[in-house]
């Protein structure tokens, strides 16, 4: 079996067939962090003799006739924003965080309770305040699409989809503000989930703005996307081949799908077509599609334009509990800050009870579709030598998380789905977007696409960096 | 049957078994309203037709055999803090409060479901801001306790136990941020309830502080107390006999007390020594009480006295939705947001985790022991005359929700029983902290109590006021 074509359906079958072991798969992803890390820089913290360790727990059990969940055995990156016991939690800062931060929450819980494997800390922008990926301290993870300009691999779970690529990890772990695990999926070709906040915990993860935190997976296929979701939600008691089983029943036919016009406004080049194109062959294959107004996204917006709940949220925690990090801040993050600085208690409570509103108003009726899609990102990946400049910077990292980030502010679950390559030749994404706990909705959706579009390697090639 | 001197059990039996009926309940409330309501001022709007036509409707569903909930035909007041149909909101303001506000939330709608009677809207300090029961713009409902001086009904819902008194309503509504259930409950010798924020929904109240606001249930004793719980209570699908004879399990010697020194301190003359008493007298009963430290207490009443979460959250409330009623500001009212303005939004949210952080240490192990007790309120209910000057109010206000306020800001449920008179011969509350979803333990000891001691009429005997 070859892991890396190999959809984790096929992985947990053959670790319980006997066919594969999780020792062998540790070895695959030790061999391709040897290969490509030093090109691609996914990780802060990578620990081959702790994974070999939990690859040998994972092996032992099953050779004990221990099934732990569909999670025993596989290899699983996590943002450095996570607690991990054996890790520093640097969060994107030069020097890791006091012991207390490390204090591991429900989702390390959960690998830990099934035998996974954490193959290591992956890279993200300081205090995950940013969705270029760019890290002042630590540098950023390199985006294989692009083998000749350095390009943003998205952010601010930047090393998250780069541990994919790499092969070192089958599914990463993220974490979602305005579209931090979305963002990097887009911008590197994979698939990524926002779950509806609330719904998994966020325990254990540093804080950036927890009224809108939460943790959330990336994967290589929209398959296996719903195999992690469905192997880490508290909610779900479904196996992951009951859960997947039941999202296929759903056909396109099924779907009525509300095309919003602002999610493809003024995108780069071949980004709008690219995401029009995939839709219009959808619809041949009987996708339901119409076009809906959704003002609350302007709305929305502006709130978020205004600081939204990030700049009160991140200000109180730099000015209190992580006083001392203070000086050690990216320049980049500093500046964010500054734009904003101050806001009031008053101010912040109003923006936060305006959003709530409108997320109720949103969910209502929900412009009477199932899911409401667009481009993941309006923009291209750019070439970090063109956003150097802070102000240009902030212009551009207010573009890019344009639409991600209004599911965000309204409370929605979103997926996105790498659907083709724009003028750049640099992967587009399609979000689909779904009222609150309705991920069963849009992973059904996403997949749905994806059996019909084929899978990413199919559709986009191998990103160019990793050709052999 | 004498409804004055009736349980809420005998009167639900009464009225199933016919010998009781709905409308004479009702004409019991108009009787009692009239006869009280001028020299005890409880309501800020009252509607004998509305309330008839209720109670006619609750007897129609009793005489077609429909048995809707243990509320069915009970006359209930409500805080003028809940949106109620058919009634003006006022919140204590001059002028009702626009429209959109008087939806009705899940309380009223149990209400409604269960075709209870509400009899009218109680007074309340303006929104809720205060725990004197006084309003500037409606005059403060009479403590029936002294009948030679104006003395505070406590507050904010100043008119809810005044409503038990007048017997116009045999169950009172209120809403909770500080103390505002318990507060009035201990000054005029009745019982009261904070339910673990959160556990109701805040849905339908104009909101004073969202993350510490709950609604809350007074009545005439404790086992009233609790059928009320029982009834409004979501997660409680027992029934109100079944439920009591429940908590009627416990007996004294089930309990461990914890007595803190901290809620004793610095007491006004009588009020802790009759809490002593009690004490003594309950321990002679076989109940296990211990001295504990609950350094805590003072920690949180240190983030309350620099503002805590009011400040930020009444200031945005009154400043974005409500700016037309900031002219209408009672003075009193103005004066404590002026005590803490500006507050940023960073120290809003460090303060919140801050009380999170406390909440979470106190329930860790709550000191080994099943409750807390001490007075709920350190002080004897003032004369009104003798707080009128600004400077003195917030003190005075300061100190009477001293008790009250660390079990709403760590997060506790906490219920006041009457347990004596003091040196004024005003009420002395003793009250009953548990953590967070524990009301049925809480409900529990004061059952237990309330047995031992007697009724709260047997004990305290009749309000001077309302002796004939």
């Amino acid at each position: 079996m070859k892991i890396e074509s190999a959809t984790l359906l096929e992985i947990t079958d053959a670790l319980r067939a006997g066919s594969l072991s999780a020792e062998a798969i540790a070895q695959h992803s030790v061999h391709c962090h040897e290969l490509h890390d030093a090109k691609l820089n996914a990780y802060i913290s990578w620990d081959d003799d702790y994974l070999r360790l939990q690859a040998k727990s994972a092996a032992a059990a099953f050779d004990a006739g221990h099934d732990l969940g569909a999670l025993q055995g596989i290899p699983i990156s996590i943002k450095d924003m996570f607690g991990v016991r054996g890790f520093p939690l640097y969060a994107g800062c030069s020097n890791p965080l006091p012991d207390e931060w490390r204090t591991e929450g429900p989702i390390v819980g959960s690998m830990r309770r099934q035998l996974s494997v954490i193959t290591g800390k992956t890279h993200t922008v300081q205090f995950a305040y940013g969705g270029l990926g760019i890290n002042q301290h630590w540098g950023a993870p390199r985006n294989p699409w692009d083998a000749k300009n350095v390009r943003s691999p998205g952010g601010s779970s930047s090393g998250a989809g780069i541990s994919l690529h790499e092969g070192s990890a089958l599914i990463a772990i993220g974490s979602d503000t305005a579209g931090s695990v979305r963002i990097p999926a887009s911008a590197t070709g994979l698939s990524g989930l926002r779950p509806t906040w609330g719904r998994w915990s966020r325990k254990g993860i540093v804080p950036l703005a927890p009224d809108l935190d939460t943790a959330g997976p990336l994967a290589r296929s929209v398959e296996d996307l719903a195999f992690a979701f469905a192997a880490f939600d508290p909610h779900i008691s479904n196996t992951c081949h009951s859960y997947i089983a039941g999202l296929r029943k759903g056909h396109l036919s099924n779907f009525r799908i509300g095309v919003c016009q602002w999610l493809f406004d003024d995108c780069d080049p071949g980004v709008a077509e690219c995401v029009e194109d995939v839709l219009s062959e959808l619809e041949s294959a009987g996708l339901r599609a119409s076009s809906i107004e959704m003002p609350l996204f302007q709305q929305a917006t502006n709130i978020f334009a205004q600081g939204g709940l990030h700049i009160g949220a991140f200000s109180s925690l730099i000015e209190n509990e992580l006083n001392d990090y203070k000086d050690d801040l990216d320049p980049i993050v500093l500046e964010r800050l500054k734009v904003f600085l101050p806001c009031s208690a008053s101010d912040h409570l109003f923006r936060k009870r305006c959003l709530e509103r409108m997320a109720r108003q949103v969910t209502e009726d929900f412009c009477g579709v199932d899911a409401i899609i667009g481009p993941t990102l309006p923009i291209t990946p750019p070439i970090l030598d063109d956003v150097t400049d802070p102000e240009i910077h902030l212009k551009a990292n207010m573009k890019l998380v344009r639409n991600t980030n209004v599911a965000s502010l309204l409370g929605l679950c979103a997926i996105t789905v790498p659907v083709g390559l724009d003028r750049e030749s640099m992967p587009v994404g399609l979000q689909i977007c779904c009222p609150p706990l309705q991920e069963d909705r849009a992973l059904a959706v996403a997949l749905a696409i994806e059996r019909k579009i084929g899978n990413p390697v199919d559709r986009l090639g191998t990103p160019p960096l990793l050709k052999t």
